[in-house]
């Protein structure tokens, strides 16, 4: 059975204590803080966890929809940005910022800009985080 | 300025390819695979990712609540588990389980529930997924 869990463990206060995040099993665990969330601290935090979610996901999506059209991709590179914003209600994910350069035999520019657009509206973490006023994708073609 | 960033890389088809995904700026960094999604692979996932980013922001959350409530948490430590169903629209995130064990002196388990309740429902994580159709949370004092 695939693993599809994470552990967070966190000792103390936000402000000084301190933590660490574990993916599957923990063969991957990497400290969360504070700091690595609202400073310049080490680390990781939920806000890279979810863009690295939602880049993976796209990711799999577009080579596994460019390899239906008969154009498996040679190389695909996400890049997810989330921004916060701190209002009244604590802090919220207002918008991702998705970008992927590709290089893909045979095909044009548009035709790997649509195939995006299916990835980005079809993959599940995508469809999950259907709270998200606004997730904008960016779709470059660099062959 | 923080960096809420992460970036995914694939080479080749969605079965026979492969790619990793890097948190941040690069410190930490995991093989992703179709295997590790969808068999007993090695490395992790975007589905754990998104696990350990709800996991995080939640203990995160529920660590502050518990601390401006002048009952800051010894420890904390949860874990969320993702389901994924496979429909004629791909696959969707139908529902996330989320467990979490605390030490929290002065405290009962109602009001200790109640908090966690409360940063369930606030964390911003929690508030993006909001097209999961089902966040279950399981909160349990171990005093």
């Amino acid at each position: 059975m695939t693993n599809r869990s994470a552990t967070a463990k966190w000792q103390g206060s936000l402000q000084e204590g301190g933590g660490t995040v574990a993916l599957g099993t923990g063969a991957i665990e990497a400290p969360i803080s504070f700091s690595s969330r609202f400073e310049e601290g080490e680390g990781t935090n939920p806000d890279q966890l979810l863009a690295g979610a939602l880049a993976g996901c796209f990711t799999m999506a577009f080579s596994f929809i460019l390899t239906e059209a008969e154009t498996p991709p040679d190389s695909l590179e996400t890049e997810a940005n989330v921004t916060l914003r701190q209002g009244d209600d604590g802090l919220t994910i207002t918008r991702i910022d998705v970008a992927v350069r590709g290089r893909v035999p045979g095909i044009d520019q548009d035709r790997f800009a649509e195939h995006a657009n299916v990835a980005k509206s079809g993959c599940a973490v995508s469809k999950a985080l259907g709270a998200v006023e606004e997730i904008t994708l960016d779709a470059t073609l660099v062959n």
